[in-house]
Order: structure tokens, then sequence, then C-alpha cells
């Protein structure tokens, strides 16, 4: 993906992992030429996977108060910052699509094998280790994280009036069942979401 | 900037600050439409601050350990994820844009004010506190935001074989000057940053 190989610099002691992180953040340059499938909220064009992670980073800093469980949003937040890297090589799953889905788990760990592992050894493990804590959903700030990363896409559909529910046939209980992270993490924000989801109904921005 | 207004909801104690935060969230949806002079790395077109946003606090995260001081790399991030969210109402203003430069105080004072502003009281308190805390560069977390900040444009100019700099006239003295709160706060990346400027000038991607 480097459009120029940087030059080698005279490795002094405190430099002895630069060149490692400085190829890895040039290499995660390309989430930016991730497409999802929602769009922007004002439905101009589809989102990409990088200012989609920004996005959802921010809304878990806002948030986290609605959590259930107390969570630390520090560590939210970086669970956030790194969940969608692995696209760069496997590409967006559509949420919704049960076929790419079966393979998404194979896919995206070799990703994360290859793409973490540009780092240098202690930070590739470290770092590593953020995502399988955010894909094994298994302490409060995985699954916190989790359901802000259901809420979003809910309300970019909402904003541009069905956007990608229209698109792809989604109807309300597939919905329902895909927030369900929402409603086991954040009664505060299940709540509101059911109400936005019925409302969507109505209008006819998603099938009953 | 909403293209449909939410629906209202009950509002039960856990969720009284619920709308206000939603709402910010939706505004700052068009940070994705604010360009930078700086294209992403393969060229192809040019980066919105958004995913600008997501890219250099992930940056901070990888590099803080070349930081002179120490710094809370949590606070880092945060920093980073908040720093451009002005340029919603005050537009990204060019680094070597002298008169730009002249009145984008005020401008983006009048849209931290706006936009922190749809936050609850103390959350936009606290935020609005995080961006004054970023442009006083006091702190040691502050300098080392910038520091990343100022790093980042120059890798982007690398490797599309200059870049911005050969789009807007910009000379080696020009980003060696730019590059100061780079110098003052990382020896480690200055020396590593001063090697890629001095290749950038024999590769004539940079005047001399």
């Amino acid at each position: 993906m480097l459009a120029e190989s940087l030059p080698e610099v005279a490795v002094v002691p405190a430099q002895a992992n630069l060149a490692a992180q400085l190829a890895f953040l040039r290499e995660i340059d390309a989430l930016k030429h991730v497409y999802r499938r929602t769009t922007v909220m004002d439905g101009s064009r589809r989102e990409n996977s990088a200012e989609h992670s920004w996005h959802i980073a921010l809304a878990a800093l806002v948030l986290a108060e609605h959590a259930d469980e107390p969570v630390e949003v520090g560590k939210v937040v970086k669970l956030l910052l790194l969940h969608d890297i692995v696209e760069i090589d496997a590409g967006d799953t559509f949420a919704y699509d049960q076929v790419g889905k079966a393979s998404q788990a194979a896919r995206e760990d070799a990703a994360a094998n290859r793409i973490f592992g540009l780092l240098p050894d202690g930070q590739a493990r470290e770092l590593r280790a953020l995502w399988d804590e955010f894909e094994a959903k298994e302490t409060p700030e995985a699954r916190f994280a989790h359901a802000v990363d259901r809420l979003l896409p809910v309300l970019h559909n909402f904003a541009t009036g069905g956007g990608s529910w229209h698109n792809h046939g989604v109807n309300y209980a597939m919905v329902v069942e895909r927030m369900r992270p929402l409603a086991e993490n954040s009664t505060a924000l299940w709540a509101w979401l059911h109400g936005l989801l019925d409302e969507a109904v109505r209008r006819g921005y998603l099938a009953e």
C-alpha cells in the first residue's frame, strides 16, 4: 500500500521502535478506503471505516454514563479506534450478510496477525490483545463498545429516511435482533432506541 | 445539518442527558465533510478531518513512548479526537495560510461554544476544557498532541512525492519552522523527521 518506501535512518536507542511504528501508521491509512453500507448522515456518500471509527470513539466517550456496568471509558475508546483495522484486508462485512459472516472470523484473524504484526513485538501483542478483547465481548468495556457500534448505524439510517435498511431489505425484527448487545448492556440507550425504531416503522423508514 | 429531527422520548432519570448527547453526535458527523489540503497516502483524494482525527489518535497511541516528557496517553487520544471539531463551523485553516490564521482563533472559539454547547452542561464544560487544553499547549499531553499533529502531514506529503508542499509553494525552512512543536517535545521523532525532510529535498519533493 505504500507509495514510497521511507528512508532508513541511523537507529539510536530511543528510535529503535520507530520504523516499525511508522510503517504501521502508513499501512492503516488504507482504512480510509474501506466503505461501509451506511452513508454519512446527510446521505451524500457512503461512509468509510476510518471516519466511522472516529465517530464511534467519540460516541463512547459521550455516552459512557449510560452503560449498565461501569466502564473505563479510555479503554472503550481504544477498543473502538482499533476495532475495524482488520477490514483493510478482510473488508467490511455487512451486518445482515450471513454468507460473509461465516468466513468473517478467519479472514479477520489473519488480518489482525498481519497488520498488528507490523508493530514492534511488545506493542503488537498489546494492540492485538485489545482487538481480541473487543472480539471476545467478555469485559464490560468490550460489551459497551459493541453496544455503541450497533447504535450509530441506526442513527445514520434514521437520518437518511431508511438508508441501508431500504437498500438491503432489512426489517424491524432483524434490527431488534441486531441490537441485542445494546439491549443487554445499556437499559437507557435501548429504551430510547426502541422508541426510535417504532417511529422508523411509523414513518416508513423500516419495514415491519 | 440534521436531515430529520429525532422524535422526543419520555425522559426517565437515566436518559436525562441522552437527547442532547445524540444531537451532538449527529452534528459532528459534519466533520466528515471538512476536507484538508493533504491527501490520503495513495494520493487519490483529499483527506477529511474526521478520518484524520482517527489516524492521529492512533498515531499518539503508538508513538507515546517517544514523548520527551511522560504523557498520559488516554488524555492525548481524547485531545486529538476533539481537536478538529471546531472546523465544522470554522473550516480547516491551511498550516501556511497567514491571512486565515489571523482570524482563526476567534472563529474557532465561537465554533467551540456552539458545538460543545449542544451537550448537557457538565459534559459541555468537560469537553470544552479538553479543547482549551489542546489549544493552550501548556500540559505535556497537549504539547505531545500538537507534535503528532505536525508529524502526520509530513508522512502524507512524503508518501505522495510532495503533495500539498508542491501545490502550495511550501519550502524546507517553512516546514522546519512548522515542526517546532515536534522538535521541542520529541527528540526521537524530530531526529527521524529531520532525516526525512533532508531526503525529501534530495528527491525533489520539497523545495530547498
